[in-house]
């Protein structure tokens, strides 16, 4: 995200500076500097963040504590350090969208597995740990009262499951004076094995009432966090017609990715504009677009190698984003594929095409 | 350039190197490593390409005789650096031209300014330094005799003047393997005082016929020069519907950088496709679109700063890429606005809109 970010920011007239632990990192390099530091460190990200104007980030974990002493202090932070203590604790989140009636699936909270044992009745369900879990880590399905030993024993939270017909996102911009843009709703298709995202389309499939009551709540969401920022908001289109809030990411966000080709303003354009305080962009769509992430492949760790990357680049409309992670593992994320098309049917059939021409692969296993 | 083609490249699985003798130029913090050093220095060009893979160029006063040192050892340079040689020198160009039978405007060489009393019956004419000369400097006009003292103490070559209707610029593309692909001609709109781009417009305003003889020119010229590369091929079209090439850079070039934006392919993704050997994309224009260069007021010398940038940002279909040069001077190219529009008229208005609301000054004189 960093990386896509800072590519973006090229454009405009900052001076850009960088944390990570990795000096290795994808984002080390196209920044003015980068300074190597853990972002779960309190006083790393305060030492930091001291000279700097304004601070983004590109994932949860960064130590909030930090963040809001430099707050305190005057730094500009966005989206601000209450967001992210409400999102990066998924007992707080629930709770946050209850306080807003904003529809989210029923929950009961869990402090321990065997805490799970009062809920029988509560299944079928899904068990998400409070803090820590990331990209389908941290979440188990609970069927039966036999899954409860896959639980977590820690702060947890038990949540209702649902009749998933489509899973949407939607990003909500919101400037600093308070302006709003709303990106058109992408669907995603779910690999059930991974619990990642499998690809995704854009627009979402999905009638025009549904689509007017997902973006109402996306908004609903992002007004409500009180900060301005970059929300993608993931619902879920149930087959009785309801929509319900997943969960939020205060940021750029892979479900954004596509807008670098495909819309007239892309996330990360947007995040600076919001973050320079600069008119928010048009989010319009110039083509229907497909996302294809390319994850590690199972059985490979070791250096990263694309095969097939010579023959995706012989398809129209497809562009590559590699994300220059040296290493690649199981399920890691290394970079992602945008495809520009006129329809669905096209969309869909590309994107298996791309999923079949290209893998990332150990040199040597 | 070295800027967006780094951006761009961020894309791709590449390890990157510059060289430049300014440690805070605009491409220096977006690579994984920079080497200060002058590029017009034999040793410097040699110990900097001894260890890469690959070389490219973003100007043409690279050290010749170094890149050409660089190729005996096997190393490969985009393009070729005889091409280089040809191009930097404006007689061995026109020579060029002449050699393939490709029109371009009649011309003789002078050695020294009182060379030119020569030529009396040549005028009107263009006096063109050999060597040197950049963005409008090393050009006179030279209309009648009283001319002949602008004119330069030193290698040139001395054009008849045209009869000029409309500037074009066609960008060819030349794969390794030898494929080829020809982006849409665009139509230059030259501010006179300052001899350079006022705003450009794709696609040009040329009809069928012409457009046809200017292509197949242009794919000559680059086919012409024998290397793999990117060739921006600048031609004039008379009103007696003949089309001259004026002259060819070989390389991502000014007239390119709307490529970004509104065609499947930038010109610099084609670089990049074009060194690391996969297959060209698609020229294809997505948007008609307009090109602002941002140039430095006159009057204003030192730390730039962008008056206007936020009302620019306001307009729809508008992108802004400011290159980070922390200093402006009088006539600097400072960076670009692409506006993407339906047609001719809309963008021409709105190009004019641009130039009002934006000016680089000098944040003290």
């Amino acid at each position: 995200m960093g990386r896509m970010l800072l590519q973006e920011g090229a454009n405009y007239p900052v001076e850009t500076w960088v944390m990570e632990n990795d000096s290795e990192c994808p984002a080390a390099h196209l920044c003015h500097h980068f300074v190597k530091g853990d972002i779960r460190n309190y006083e790393d990200v305060v030492a930091f963040g001291l000279h700097l104007d304004l601070i983004t980030i590109e994932i949860e974990s960064v130590n909030v504590d930090a963040l809001e002493h430099l707050e305190g202090l005057g730094k500009k932070i966005i989206p601000r350090p209450a967001v992210l203590r409400t999102i990066k604790n998924k007992i707080l989140q629930k709770e946050f969208y209850k306080s807003l009636s904003i529809p989210s699936p029923d929950f009961v909270v869990t402090q321990t597995r065997s805490g799970l044992d009062n809920f029988k009745d509560f299944l079928p369900a899904v068990h998400k740990i409070a803090e820590g879990g990331y990209d389908g880590r941290g979440v188990q399905l609970m069927h039966t009262v036999a899954d409860f030993n896959k639980g977590f024993d820690a702060p947890s939270v038990l949540e209702k499951m649902v009749d998933i017909q489509t899973e949407i996102a939607i990003t909500v911009a919101i400037g600093q004076d308070g302006s709003m843009a709303i990106f058109p709703a992408v669907e995603m298709v779910v690999n059930n094995q991974l619990n990642l995202l499998d690809f995704q389309l854009c627009p979402a499939n999905i009638d025009e009432k549904t689509r007017w009551k997902a973006e109402a709540m996306a908004l609903q969401v992002a007004k409500g966090f009180g900060s301005p920022g970059l929300y993608a908001v993931e619902m879920l289109v149930c087959r009785d017609g309801k929509v319900w809030v997943n969960e939020t990411a205060p940021r750029v966000h892979n479900s954004g990715h596509h807008t670098i080709e495909a819309h007239i303003t892309s996330q990360y354009d947007m995040l600076w504009r919001i973050m320079l305080n600069y008119p928010l962009g048009a989010v319009t769509m110039i083509k229907p677009s497909a996302l294809v992430n390319l994850i590690g492949e199972p059985g490979h760790s070791g250096e990263a190698c694309y095969k097939g990357l010579v023959n995706l680049l012989g398809m129209e409309n497809v562009y590559i984003h590699i994300y220059g992670k040296t290493q690649t593992k199981p399920g890691r994320k290394m970079g992602h594929v945008t495809i520009l098309g006129n329809d669905r049917v096209e969309l869909m059939m590309k994107s298996r095409q791309v999923k079949e021409l290209i893998a990332v692969e150990a040199l040597t296993k």
